[in-house]
């Protein structure tokens, strides 16, 4: 049935809102599927169930792209950060895509294959390298079939570039979205320009990705869009955020606010912050919405419900979500059946319940001597060649700040 | 392999600690497959996979207790609240049943038959209709050989009273739960008060579950251990508080909270929350440890992570989690793996990103003079029986205090 | 000219409403007049025109009492803490109280002599050496011929009780003022029974002063009036608050807060916040009102404003503040003058500007093991004797907890 | 005796630091003495008692500068401001001119006459009108010998222009400050460039007071630094914040916060924010350094302190005061003596004791449609022609951003 579906640059080329999934990687560390730090996805072989039902609950929620669960699955990630498996790279990606594509088929629904930035790149590896990397998982891809290609989550304009080169060679839609603020790469190459140099390697699609919040990620591919159209050419714009307020981040994302990644649950957006995301996105110009780390289904479900308006229909799942609250007519106690109005929930300042704990943070490491000292000190560091090589370019990130 | 399974009470006289499982209503919500506001479970029957699957996280996280889907799962309350079902209380019962049975028997874990407080008692029904509708119920939970029973989610100890009675009958072990604070009951009978009552009723083990963050839950269940033992009786003591930090709340719980239901991210706890919630759980003389609203598969394993020196093994999805956050000692940035220690964690205290908001909520309703204008204005009364009703209980409430 | 004026007791027995004045230690200290620590007022002698103008301020924003400024100016403070001054604790007393009746003779003002507790009990001296340190001052007010007399600011109502009784010999009327809150003294006597033992010693008014904010003090005094009017007696009441916002206190008031002295500014009341104390003070009973640290004279003023219905006239300061923000009609910009309106500043909820800030404290001290061991650790204990009477106290405060 | 002492440039020429004064409309208003609206400085001849303590509270902290009360002193705004006083504008200024000196000369201050923004220039009179405004200011100063001349609080470089323009014909040192922050003056100039008109139009001094937090002013003044600098050209640099945490200000300054000017309180510095400030302040070269409204003496002896080492003495106000908190070595209690550390004040982050309250506001005004259209509907617009000319920058400065 996945010939007769639309792809992704026909839905996009027509004018139609496309609805991302959410982010895999967290949703299933808290389900115990995956292990904080490592990250890896080995879960498509071991715990494919689990896997499959997040799919289903995306799918359910709106989401018109089934994302295959291959973060940190190069096989240089996999080996690299010690990960005891009896599994092989190649036996990670196929059933990831066996998984998208079973749910995928269960609706409207098309398979994007997904590749992130490398350890490889990190330790200096050399382009064809880093390349070679890539074009593994790229390779089950192809024989698995999928409908269209994203790199994702690069910190480096560079090594996204290598990437987006590499999905070109498929013949396929290539998708392309750093993992960057308003501010720019780690080398401080603007969005503006970052945008420029993806749609010259080939990408259709860009935009970002992880490491910000909603409005942080929708003012970055803002200005990836201006870049792009200042420099004469045309593209399509994806956002797929956190689902954490972030406003206190640096350049570096929430990686480097103290309550990454373990202590984020007072940082979640509700999904009425979903529904102004979605507006503002939408407003924005950008037409592929979704989400990355954070993201559950009910925040999906509030996209395809803020847009159902463009797009002349409700997700399944609203079967079981009536419009701002409107199901809150059949509760128990009148006063909160008082609350089934949308200016209610609109306009409602949610409290933490946390009257201890300050509202802001204050992100450690790149540039700040004393967490520098501090990291030196603590890190068991497994690769002093690593370290030199963040040293470096936290050196440059400093000089052309 | 159900037979050899020790039996809660066993368990529980054995001075082991047992594992609840967490809230399912507001995970599936989450998920897209129960509405908020009727909150009924028919998702049981219709989408009996999510289901599974999230009997299946709780087991994974360590529950020794798979408790059956059927909160709200009263006839009345699938009449009552005008939920278009073709499917019968019986049928969505025994699917629960079922389900949980599935699951438990893939681990050490039993299964528990649920009931709760009921439309019937609310709008001022006999007892013996009470009763009769309790009874429909655990005819169910008989026929499918649960393990042992739970009354669980009442607001007014005669009609958790009742319950238990009913499930008496039964000669399976019987746990009672208030959903109470350490105020008391809506009448204001005293955490105490209502444990010797339930005790009295033939109640084994007794606690309280929802309403109430779990510090305010382990000082209501506290104060009922202190009251039995003052008469002279003898029980085993349960918790399974929200996952959420309510400091802010009346007597009525986070029903009143303005975030109620559907902007109560900000307060979710974190797992290191969960930790201390634990230890205190344990050293005030609580034995049967678990959650209700909020808890994810991430938090049960907390709880089972720090009491793991007490019961000698650590749960399964532990393999996806180093305690403390050792895990992150394979981060990719050496500033993220300094924060694999656990004195990081445990003094960490979370922002929440939201400088607009204050950290406090003020709850509405029951004898607030403004908001109970508002709610007769607002709320449409599907029944004014009821109104009358709940003002009544107001006035009783207000009476009494 | 005093003998024209009405005597305090006239004023309230006539059901009149006396507005006290404001803190002298603070506002002086801010000034650069007192020294934060030994907290003495020896600049009623070295900067009498300070002192002075500060009585101004509080008689124009309508102050019917110049307390004088002998706060710890009995002349065991004075040496015990080895403050240098070649001046006499009576030198001090007399110029406080010439001070006080400059000033009060140039409105509707009482002088009161006011006394507190002293080094002397806290180091276990007898009632006979108490007392005979109250009677120095004490001599010195009537020499002065003061109009009334205040003991204020008593942790234990044992010292209070022999400060009346000193100062019932003089024939003055008397006021007896606990600096405790609704958990009563520091030894668990309650508020009422504190009350009680006050209105027996003598006191014709009794209340509380300093310690704790106005919401919390007005509701230790309610308390007070419910302990003295349960016992048959009759007594006035008074309250003379911080002006502070101090809901995460403990029983020993604001010394404990982490903030206390020299960051306590985020916690400073506006005139509204008086305005909603003065009301609820005036409902309670209370018709002595007035302030303690903190209160500046737009503090006070704000309490006569709130007041001047009952009372008929505004204070002298009030022509320079049109009620409720009325004088911003004249501002430069409109959208300020759109603040002239009672209904913007009632019910405005003030930002701190300090998002890095938590809301609430941890007093740290009595009961808290590891706070104990730092005091232990860092306190240069000047008086070993001190140190181990004040472990004694906390013992017996913890075991009547 | 002013002959004796070292002008304001010598001194500055020397490299030494210039201590400011604090704000004297918001600490009067407090006391009682000037209106907030109009916030007109007739206290000067009603009230010079007041005026006189308050100027020897600054010197007495370490004040170089007397600065006249002469803010909103033109003819123009004593008139329009509807302010019935019989005194007339030259009256006003002399006396502030006569108080000033007189505490001047009890230390080692110099007698600064100030002008500000004035009614006509919004109005949009002509440059000879308004010039013919400052000059009658001017005579008086001139008249009483005061020492150096101070033109501040412009939020249009062309105005301040035209100030400084006119106090260069009297021979004297000329200050110029702007109440602009980062982002520059209404019409979008920037800080470098309003300096750099500053410096041509013949100010020695340049720099910013009012509407910002100090850190924000110290930025501002940075900037200004910076364009000197850039343009080739030679000045000295002062700052005079406000005493108010402001991260929340838009481009209008604190008068566009919700909370001004009647609940400011939880934004106050504290003594410790105030060293941190000073020491930037000098880091960047700022050196002339003050403050401004809601400055206390307290926050000009903590500047004075903090400089201590680089000036070679305390104030005189340091008698009452030892540093960071060393004189709680004399509080009664041993848990407050052990806060006698300066680590403890350097790293305590204060809490506000607000629970309800949101950290950040969102200022109202300037290109904010809906405030806009309050300010419309509740203002009452005294003349329609300042409206019209407000509308007309507002729109200005939008095209500008």
């Amino acid at each position: 049935m996945a010939p007769t579906k639309k792809g992704v640059l026909e839905r996009l080329n027509a004018g139609e809102v496309v609805i991302g999934d959410g982010g895999f990687v967290f949703a299933l560390e808290k389900r115990g599927y995956v292990k904080a730090g490592p990250w890896t996805p080995e879960a498509n072989c071991t715990h494919p169930d689990a896997v499959r039902q997040l799919h289903r609950e995306f799918l359910r929620a709106g989401a018109n792209v089934m994302q295959t669960f291959t973060f940190y699955a190069s096989d240089d990630k996999l080996v690299n950060r010690g990960w005891k498996v009896s599994l092989t790279g190649q036996q990670i990606n196929e059933a990831a895509c066996d998984l998208a594509r079973e749910v995928a088929s269960e609706g409207d629904a098309l398979v994007a294959g997904g590749i992130c930035q490398t350890p490889s790149y990190l330790s200096c590896k050399s382009e064809t390298e880093v390349k070679a990397i890539f074009k593994k998982q790229v390779d089950v891809f192809i024989k698995k079939n999928v409908d269209f290609l994203i790199a994702e989550y690069f910190e480096h304009v560079e090594e996204a570039e290598w990437a987006v080169q590499v999905l070109k060679t498929t013949g396929k839609a290539v998708a392309a979205c750093m993992c960057i603020g308003p501010e720019g790469d780690l080398n401080g190459v603007s969005p503006g320009d970052c945008a420029v140099r993806l749609v010259k390697a080939g990408a259709q699609i860009v935009g970002v990705n992880c490491h910000f919040d909603p409005m942080t990620c929708v003012e970055a591919v803002r200005l990836m869009k201006e870049g792009v159209e200042r420099a004469g050419l045309k593209a399509h714009y994806m956002v797929q955020p956190l689902a954490y307020h972030t406003p206190d981040c640096n350049r570096q994302g929430f990686i480097d606010l103290p309550e990454f990644p373990f202590a984020l649950e007072p940082r979640i957006l509700t999904r009425w912050d979903m529904q102004k995301y979605a507006r503002e996105a939408y407003k924005v110009g950008i037409r592929y919405i979704g989400g990355c780390c954070g993201f559950e289904a009910y925040h999906i479900r509030a996209l395809a419900e803020e847009l159902a308006p463009e797009r002349g229909f409700l997700p399944k799942a609203s079967e079981k979500h009536d419009l701002w609250g409107k199901g809150l007519e059949m509760h128990t106690k009148p006063w909160v059946r008082a609350r089934s109005r949308k200016d209610y929930w609109e306009t409602l300042r949610p409290s933490s319940g946390r009257p201890d704990c300050a509202t802001m943070s204050h992100p450690e490491g790149w540039g700040v001597t004393k967490g520098h000292a501090d990291l030196l000190q603590h890190a068991e560091a497994t690769s002093a060649q690593e370290i030199q090589h963040l040293l470096e370019m936290q050196r440059k990130a400093k000089s052309s700040a």
